[in-house]
This record gives C-alpha cells, sequence and structure tokens, in this order.
C-alpha cells in the first residue's frame, strides 16, 4: 500500500464486553501502553481508524487527554510521529457505535473479523484472510484485552483469524504483540524470493 | 517447533550502546513492558534465552527484582504463566558478556543477527532467514532500545535484516511490536493454503 491511500481496515480493540479468566463477562480497564503501540503498529501498517471501545467514562477521558498531549501539548513537540499515530484514535461507547460509525464514514456496512488467542471452529487461514482483504473490505478487525472477547462478540463475526504463535504449547502474547503481528501478516511488506 | 524442544535462537535487548535521535551513542533506561511483552513473545515463539543488555547496576537490580516478583512472590501465584516467560531472562553487563555466556551454554559462538528500523546494504530477507536459521543456530537476535543499534554494534553482525512494516512511509513500531513480528517472520506457524 502507498503512501496516503485508505487501505479499508480499522482496528477495533475491546474492553468490553470482554471476558476474565473464569470466563464472565467484564468490563476492563485501557492500558497506556495498549493506546501507543497499537496506534503506532496501525499508523506503520496502514490502518485507517483505531477504535478504541471502553462504555466508562472515566477510561474515555483518559484517553482522549492522552491523544491531546501528543497531538497538540507538549508531546507534539517533543515526538510529532507519536501525534500522527495517535490521530487515528476514536474512542467509542460500545462495538455497536463503531459498526454506526464506520458504516457512516464507509457509506457500507463494515465485515467484522474476530481474532482469538484459542483454536476456533471454521476460521479464515491468514493466506486466505489476506487475499480477501481488497474485496472484503471496509473491514473491522476486533482484539479482546483481558482473557479476550465475550461469546456475543465472537457471534457477530463474519470471520475468524486463527492464534498466531508458533506451536510451543505456549501462548500468552499481549495484545499489543497480537494486534502487531496480526497486522503484519495481513498487511506486511513481503519478499519475492 | 515442538513443546520442550530447544530451538537455538535467543533473544538480545540492548540498552547500550545504542543511538539516540541525534545519532549520539546513549545508553538507554530499561522499560518494564519491555521486560514482560518481549519474555512473553520470546516463550510463546520458542525462544530459549532473553538476554537484557544494561551496564547500569541500578536498572540491573530493577529488572532482577520483577523477575522474582513473577517467578516466586505474589506474582507467581496470581499468573504462573508469566513467570514461564519471565525464567527466559538474563541479565547482562555487555553484549560481549552476552556472546560469551551464549558460547559458554552452545559450546559455540553463536552467528550474530542485528534488526534496524532503516534499510541497510546487504540485508538478508526473512525468508532466505528463516531457511537458515536451522543451520546457522545458535543465533543471537539482536534489537536496539531508543533509535536503534549503535554503529559499533551493527558492524558486528554476521547478518542483517531488513525493516518490518508495509511501506507506508511511516515505520515508528514499538521494539516490542518489532520483536513480536521479527520472531512471528523467523519462527511462526504458517498454514499452507
Amino acid at each position: 500500500m502507498m503512501n496516503g491511500q485508505r487501505s479499508g481496515i480499522d482496528v477495533v480493540l475491546v474492553h468490553h464486553p470482554v471476558v476474565n479468566k473464569t470466563g464472565e463477562t467484564i468490563g476492563s480497564a485501557v492500558t497506556n501502553l495498549d493506546i501507543h503501540d497499537i496506534a503506532r503498529a496501525a499508523k506503520t501498517f496502514g490502518v485507517d481508524n483505531y477504535y478504541i471501545v471502553t462504555p466508562y467514562e472515566d477510561q474515555q477521558l483518559l484517553v482522549n487527554e492522552i491523544i491531546e498531549h501528543w497531538k497538540t501539548g507538549h508531546g507534539a513537540s517533543y515526538n510529532p510521529a507519536r501525534g500522527e499515530a495517535l490521530e487515528l484514535i476514536t474512542v467509542a461507547d460500545s462495538l455497536e457505535a463503531v459498526i454506526a460509525l464506520a458504516r457512516k464514514e464507509r457509506g457500507v456496512a463494515p465485515r467484522v473479523y474476530v481474532t482469538s488467542a484459542r483454536e476456533q471452529e471454521n476460521s479464515l487461514s491468514y493466506i486466505e484472510a489476506r487475499k480477501r482483504i481488497s474485496s472484503d473490505k471496509p473491514i473491522l478487525l476486533l482484539f479482546g484485552t483481558a482473557h479476550g472477547l465475550a461469546p456475543q462478540v465472537m457471534d457477530m463475526a463474519d470471520h475468524i483469524l486463527p492464534p498466531v504463535g508458533a506451536d510451543t504449547g505456549y501462548n500468552h502474547l499481549s495484545v499489543r504483540s497480537a494486534v502487531s503481528i496480526i497486522l503484519d501478516r495481513l498487511l506486511g511488506n513481503r519478499e519475492e524470493q
């Protein structure tokens, strides 16, 4: 993808509804590094929007204050590249609100791709997903915090992407690492030889 | 790679010597999330050792205290998987010390692979690197903090890996994201179709 073009891909980081380690549906807290690292990865891979979903007003305020610091505050002169990445962020109350925003921006309903650290039935391979992206877009690529997206979110999916890793029997990547790897698999530069 | 096997690959996160934004050689501060996220990615992709290089004693102490908390402190009962990842970490004074430790553990001198966010001459493609890994191991895979590895470290390299990203004109990944993506490119599970 060339500089300046729109990819048709948005990343969505979900803090509610997600599950905790016993499988209950919860809302998780926003993490400062999730804001920064995922915005930087999104910008690097040409993602159009990075939606952060949280229903909690104090958390929404926190995210917006951080964005403001880097876009127009002291951060903007210290590190202008950071502001460029954080500009991709939109905070939303709910996943339904994100879908409505995406539909409004794109003119059509987005396809919903979900990710999971656990094997799921009927998942699409990354090679297949990489091929489908241009015909499927606009796409919302959903990531869950805590122990992953709640079942009702998984049920909304048009497509499920498989876990990334190396079949070592250990798979506890941070959501920041998982987003980076999945964006690379879907949108990263690839060599010919 | 199967559960329990040794991959022959070590990750090295260098805090000194690295460069700042004006190209001067500096030592950077250890970041808590670099410890956690990179250990989790290393364990997920079957890396054998995660070396953290810093000459500063207070920083070495900090890293060792964090490891201890998750291996035997309150963290160990709260989240045992985290301790498993942090067990990969060894703190070292210098890159020379890491090379000596690796040689001692492996019985032969390791090959040094360096990474960079900037294009370098004579870099090896990831496809080529993925093929070479088994015959080249043991391998130390070096990552720089701050604005990247100092020139004297780049000069030590047996091989240079190219920048990862998507040719969007923006490439400001966190080192945590870069490590995750590069481990996936070199060691990640790949689908056939």
